[in-house]
């Protein structure tokens, strides 16, 4: 863990996600080496996994920022709370990305931020982002720095001193109004820190991203993130209701209501916002109390078909679960193999109950056998009677569409490992292998296609670039008229690894428009998905994002170039 | 009715609401005329009404617009789609807003359409939106016509030619994604029209605002509206999942996407934009299966704190109506003076049994006494045990809350009601008395000083003016945190009637600013609102949407000052 020079805040590790010493382990899972060697060839008894990168090996590029310049900060902010720090600035530059993974590791650092400053309160933010603009120098936010698609990177060629925003120390949950079930709460919160807090006063807010323990209520709102419970509590778009964001001049101010017509939502253009339109310092969301039943039950289904068809049926009828996910086979596969010995469903697997039941309902004559079969979670909160009925009701679909549930025992892991899974990219790349993730959303008409898609994309990239590479995906995140489909993708890389990683990555997002998906469900746009954007929402439609980063930011000061980049700035990374 | 030139789109009155010779009507409804005398002073009995309007009386500004000018639109759309008939243009002037009554009736027309133009297609929209701009002309789009903020008159200086362009030939349900749930509907379908199309393949879209007979789909998203039933179906910002909006040299698409990360919400911009960012062509939205049980149960309270506490402990609850509604003590006085003789409520409440059950209960004993009670409507959607079971839920709640449930009876003669409301505000008219209707929203928290505020910003001003006035209101539509409530304001005006009805309305929407509310739940903002839009969302709110129109329509050929008009603009109609 890497603590800020005045402490108080800290970040994940400079190279990798999450804490200093923690990492993904694969000795206690019998089912994973043979999994890993079958899907990427790489044999993990062999592997040689490199050392932990050294700072000190890290040629740091000097800051631009004068003393002019961080002594105006300092004036502001204090003297401790500035920083110019190399390793301070290593860890503001990047998100956790695979790409940014890969460039720290490879040493391809070519312009940080130049100072960091660590504000105390609004108050400061205002006169921090009023300096940066009479300076003409640059602003980017920086929340938990979880960020997956390029939207904390400075520009490659800027030459204006960049100065990165830390909101670490706005991490408080300033008050909850209890009859409105609205709680203010500091942008840099983070995750486990403001649930905490609302646990305290019995109320929770119901999202957890995969990114929960190591991102902040700003940055989701700044990305548009979803959590897991959407279902349930909505996206993030619905949860934040009110916010403050400080922009050169003043603070904008969004009151939490429950609805408004007033014009074009400001407050939705602020959500997905990535810094491009000030800095987000508080945000009003809902928060729920606590139910009293939050579980989360598996199913199987025979095949994947089978598995979306209930989802859809379960979001059309009146169940109203909190968690609909169903894997596909593939990541079935991945998460049996995951399993620790002699626990939980492997132990439930390794029996004759469930094979048995498989059989007699005649899965293994299937094509495909039940090498189709497909693992699914849905969750069920509320009062006990609640949940007790959504079950019901979702329990009949399932039946309906050939499923069957396997009790809580399996979802009681999943709720364990759900936050550990980022910590496998850092495992694999120590072992020359890139993995990452690209979701979107779509009709449920289109969920088929964009599956196919995606696998078919994926594999011809994989051919292309001569690599054994490995897909899987799952459906989470249910709506009315459509869902999240969520692919995670891996393959052993050589010297040029980035550059098959875009092949592989571009193919399988141009897969999701060309079947009828958005760029990304809840990752944002950033560099990453930026060259996807007119096909996503229309030339005209960027025409307007565009033309309004321009008018309420003629200078480019805040975080330019983000969402609308330029293709070439996007892929020249 | 007023039929279009070439017939196949039909109009409201040109001097008020509906259909020709529908009205409201007073004689069956025995409660109706003491109530109205007691409220504003007015006898029925004795009070003239005036003759219907005579179109012959008005003088018409003549067109401004150049043979030249309507000739390259008659090149676009056809000889017969386009007009500057007189009728035609002063149907096209104005909504229907009180305001917009009085000033038709009072011939105070100043600035009307100079063309009026009946598109058939997407293609043919394009050429006059390109055609107007680069004459520098005007466009207003034209849905329904229902728009009671001001958003379609043109500017009294608008010095350039002016063109409404009617979207009534686009009345289709272009196709319907039975997977999905989503249908493809051409913008300027009406509701009636556009139910019966879905309802005929057994779907709804679930959206029924008080305007829905003479409002269109395009109307809906471009002022934000909200239906009866959005509490189980959503605002129409939750339904209109995608849209195509003609702008100068091209068309903006958005996907029907079930949610995005895509940046700044495009699709949320165009959603309340009031034909500022072009013009909505299309809407994909949501549509469900047609419930097996649609029902609408009436309640009372003893007190409007009663209903407002159990209304809001049904939306944290597990339970999900389709309509929670309860009317304060004065709008459950109205609906009662306005139930037919010996017809349901009036039938139940001449009985013995509701009486005796509310002296039971110590509602005679409160202060205030019987006086105080509280009708409340709650509907309960989806299959037989599904709504029966949500009915058990908030039944429990309701007796928590000291209510008690009278059947569905009353909650028919609600639904058959409805949407023959608009028409009192002509009937008082003819009268010389102003009756109209502001509507906020804010969090639970809020609502009792929400309700006091405004009752207290009315009385005031009535007293400013010399004038007996009355007031009501009612919650509905409930979200998590927050709500809806809806006023009805109406008094006896004099020769100024305009001026009294601003210091009115203006005290009413100063009140729901200064107590936590916004300045619109569903009306949009127009001309009407404007002023209010800075307390509402902030200068810095403000400024963003402003920033937006500009870099949008830089030569304001768009509806221009439309939501960001000038104060000054706004008052001095």
């Amino acid at each position: 863990m890497t603590d800020a020079r005045n402490n108080q805040v800290s970040h994940m590790k400079w190279w990798g996600w999450g804490l200093d010493g923690v990492g993904f382990h694969w000795e206690d899972k019998p089912g994973f080496a043979p999994f890993v060697l079958k899907a990427v060839g790489l044999d993990l008894h062999t592997a040689q996994p490199v050392p932990e990168p050294s700072f000190a090996d890290l040629k740091v590029p000097k800051s631009k920022a004068t003393a002019t310049f961080t002594g105006a900060l300092a004036g502001i902010v204090g003297e401790d709370d500035v920083t110019t720090d190399d390793l301070e600035r290593v860890v503001h530059t990047y998100g956790k990305s695979l790409r940014d993974l890969v460039r720290i590791r490879t040493h391809k650092i070519e312009r940080l931020p130049d100072v960091v400053v660590y504000p105390d309160d609004e108050a400061e933010i205002q006169k921090v982002v009023d300096a940066v603009v009479a300076a003409d120098a640059v602003l980017i936010p920086f929340g938990g720095g979880s960020n997956i698609a390029g939207s904390l990177e400075p520009r490659a060629d800027e030459k204006r001193i960049v100065v990165s925003l830390d909101l670490g120390r706005l991490n408080k949950v300033l008050d909850i109004d209890e009859e409105s079930g609205i709680a203010r709460i500091q942008a840099g919160a983070l995750g486990p820190h403001l649930e905490k807090q609302l646990n305290d006063k019995g109320w929770t807010i119901g999202h957890f991203p995969d990114s929960f323990t190591h991102s902040s209520i700003g940055g989701w709102v700044a990305t548009r993130s979803s959590g897991m419970q959407s279902d349930k509590y909505g996206d993030i778009a619905e949860i934040a209701r009110g916010m403050r964001v400080v922009r050169p001049g003043g603070t904008l101010v969004i009151r939490a209501l429950p609805s408004t017509s007033s014009g074009p939502s400001v407050r939705e253009m602020i959500l997905g916002s990535e810094g491009r339109l000030g800095v987000i310092t508080e945000v009003t969301a809902q928060v729920h109390r606590i139910p009293a039943k939050r579980d989360v039950y598996a199913y199987f289904f025979p095949n994947i078909e089978a598995g979306f068809a209930a989802m859809q049926e379960i979001s059309e009828s009146d169940a109203t679960p909190s968690i609909t996910r169903v894997s596909d086979a593939r990541e079935t596969g991945f998460s049996l193999a995951t399993s620790k010995s002699r626990k939980g469903l492997d132990k439930f697997l390794a029996g004759t109950v469930l094979p048995g039941l498989m059989k007699r309902k005649g899965w293994a004559k299937q094509p495909g056998g039940l090498e189709n079969i497909c693992l699914s979670f849905i969750g069920f909160e509320g009062s006990v009677e609640h949940a007790k009925r959504q079950k019901k009701l979702v329990d009949a679909i399932v039946k309906k569409h050939n499923g069957m549930g396997v009790g809580t025992g399996p979802g009681v892991l999943y709720d364990q490992k759900k936050f550990d899974t980022p910590y496998l990219r850092d495992f694999l790349l120590d072992r020359g292998a890139a993995g990452d993730v690209s979701e979107t959303a779509g009709p449920w008409s289109k969920l088929a296609d964009l599956h196919a898609g995606a696998y078919a994309a994926a594999n011809a990239a994989y051919e292309k670039i001569g690599r054994k590479g490995w897909i899987m995906s799952h459906l989470s995140h249910s709506y009315h008229s459509g869902a999240c489909l969520y692919f995670t993708f891996a393959f052993v890389g050589g010297d040029d690894m980035l550059g098959e990683y875009d092949v592989v990555k571009s193919a399988i997002q141009q897969s999701f428009i060309d079947n009828g998906g958005t760029l990304s469900h809840h990752h944002g746009v950033g560099l990453e998905h930026s060259p996807w954007l007119e096909q996503d929402i229309s030339p005209e439609g960027v025409k307007v994002m565009r033309g309004l980063f321009a008018v309420t930011d003629p200078g480019e000061n805040l975080n330019p170039r983000k969402i609308v980049a330029d293709v070439r700035e996007s892929i020249s990374r």
